[in-house]
């Protein structure tokens, strides 16, 4: 399994550094983020090295989001949480700061006062434009 | 394959509704969201109804987050995003506005201005106690 010694979750996988583990198997380590959005804050991650989802296989990130599903209702179920928000944040520019891949999983409570991402608008014309484009860039990928 | 006829993302998976359709295949369907919180934002979900991630089979949570993985380099790619979020709302308390599991991909720029949740603190032992709270509710459901 691939690894990096510099890798501060890493450290936490195997077991170097101490953290709130709440589940984990051969895959995938979930633990608690020590400073949390909302009380049960969760942080779910592959074991595997890698710097974010973009560099993960598929069999990890199925793995991942399997175990997400999983451990969101038991964090829900403690906390008492009506809701949870899945997040995982890629590069810098998207407030990526551990560069091992990981998903949060923040409990939501009715009325706990966070707010979404105000929204902007496309100009004529411009959502049918960007489709093209990314179309073409996909087939370009693949 | 699972539908409801009121729901707007099915309309949409069907045609019946028209959407700026990035890509598809057999299982899962992502398209342009209208109302972006930057220009790409893109949706991905399932094309089978589900109300969200926690009623979805493994079978087309894995098949979401590989288009994900996939769609989110050809969107960062056709608008020069150097990250992304990616962000999935589950229930009415963390903002999910439409009951049809689907998983947002917000392209990201450098300094686009848009901020993270802030963090709150656990007490002492706090941490500790949540997670065997949470471990034992686990345990509880499988």
């Amino acid at each position: 399994m691939k690894k990096d010694d510099n890798c501060i979750f890493c450290k936490i996988v195997e077991g170097k550094i101490p953290a709130a583990k709440i589940y984990d198997n051969d895959t995938v380590f979930a633990f608690l983020d020590i400073h949390p959005v909302n009380k049960g804050h969760t942080l779910v991650c592959p074991k595997a090295h890698s710097r974010n989802m973009l560099e993960d296989d598929d069999k990890d990130l199925a793995a991942c989001i399997h175990t997400i599903k999983m451990v969101a209702k038991g964090v829900m179920k403690a906390t008492g949480a009506t809701g949870f928000n899945l997040i995982s944040n890629i590069n810098p520019s998207a407030g990526q700061a551990v560069f091992h891949t990981h998903f949060h999983i923040i409990p939501r409570f009715d009325d706990d006062g966070l707010r979404h991402w105000p929204q902007k608008k496309y100009t004529e014309n411009e959502i049918d434009d960007l489709k093209e484009l990314i179309k073409i860039t996909l087939n370009n990928l693949v």
